[in-house]
């Protein structure tokens, strides 16, 4: 991924360990334990327990001494501290392929997430629905729409010479954040938070490493 | 992104540092440069020209004293450091909405990499091309055609319950990487380096940037 926000409150590396933190303490509830060392949390991921102890720290005081962290509460104060104790409603500009395959992923509508509509200029798909259910709705209803649905997190998939004036158009609106897939650098917007993704980076990362391991 | 590699020779933040300099340097090539210091061609994606440097002088002397480095040369270098100096044949598994999106997207598709087929069991895909004119073969000549188109990175767009089979099948055929982005942790294997591919964090990491920011 490329990241255009020019401030950046928490360092992605810290968010990084901490969605997989969540992950590992979602899996150790589901497995019935309720207290756990910073060092089994950590081994569930390959995450470094000292540097675990150093991120909770930071946030306020959540372990117990001899006892270690119980795992629900710990959970619950992390999903706190992420936004997560709610569910953020999403919004997809273009209801293409990928917007498509986005607002019928179960990584989009489960664990705090819920895609409320996808949004596309194109006359034959307004008014249809995805698989899944979720509505395609007129772009030209976009701000309205945002207001209506509560839309806090906006999505473009749609292809490059579109993506800047619709997240204008969002950060206007009041999304307060943007997942940006176009194949172009959505600056940050006064308001708008904005995450670019470029999935070419595995690529290369994977060919770096092919490169260095196999020639 | 979750990564499940257990040995990773390129540390995923060089890796992603040297992506963004090669953007640069064909920004910079673009627009007519033949010299720039390390300076100018990391303030083009907000990089810190020390670490630039440092990147760069683990794999070799790239820059010349006075002059800076020159910029087709480094780039040429870069690719070959990064083993982009020829195109990557991709394979994607699963020719549904993310696959075809995946396979017509131009990231996939310039710049040392080509999607050759789609994979799919669906009959009714089978035999079709998608809007680009990427070939959608049946997954049961997976074998044959890795051989045939010379796959080297193979993509799983599938749902999680095909992932693992797939990923092992590819193994054999002798598929050297893998891109993930099925719902499930595929473990690397062997002879092949896996990227496990989450986009749930890049929501998390937006949803954490607003907790923080606006609550």
């Amino acid at each position: 991924m490329k990241d255009s926000e020019r401030i950046e409150p928490v360092p992605e590396a810290t968010s990084h360990r901490l969605s997989l933190l969540l992950r590992s303490l979602r899996g150790l509830e589901s497995a019935g334990v309720h207290t756990a060392s910073s060092y089994e949390i950590a081994a569930r991921f390959g995450l470094n327990s000292a540097q675990i102890r150093k991120d909770l720290a930071q946030f306020g005081e959540f372990g117990v001494r001899g006892v270690g962290y119980r795992v629900r509460e710990l959970k619950a104060h992390l999903k706190a501290l992420m936004g997560l104790e709610r569910t953020r409603v999403l919004g997809i500009a273009g209801a293409g392929n990928l917007g498509q395959a986005l607002a019928n992923s179960r990584n989009f509508n489960a664990d705090g997430f819920r895609v409320a509509a996808l949004f596309d200029s194109d006359g034959r798909k307004v008014g249809a629905h995805s698989r899944t259910g979720v509505p395609i709705r007129d772009v030209s209803t976009l701000e309205e729409s945002v207001a209506e649905l509560r839309i806090e997190i906006g999505i473009l998939a749609v292809p490059a010479e579109g993506a800047i004036p619709l997240a204008e158009r969002m950060a206007a609106a009041g999304v307060g954040a943007l997942l940006n897939f176009a194949p172009v650098t959505v600056p940050a917007l006064p308001g708008l938070l904005v995450k670019n993704v470029d999935l070419t980076f595995f690529l290369e990362n994977l060919s770096f490493q092919l490169a260095m391991t196999k020639g």
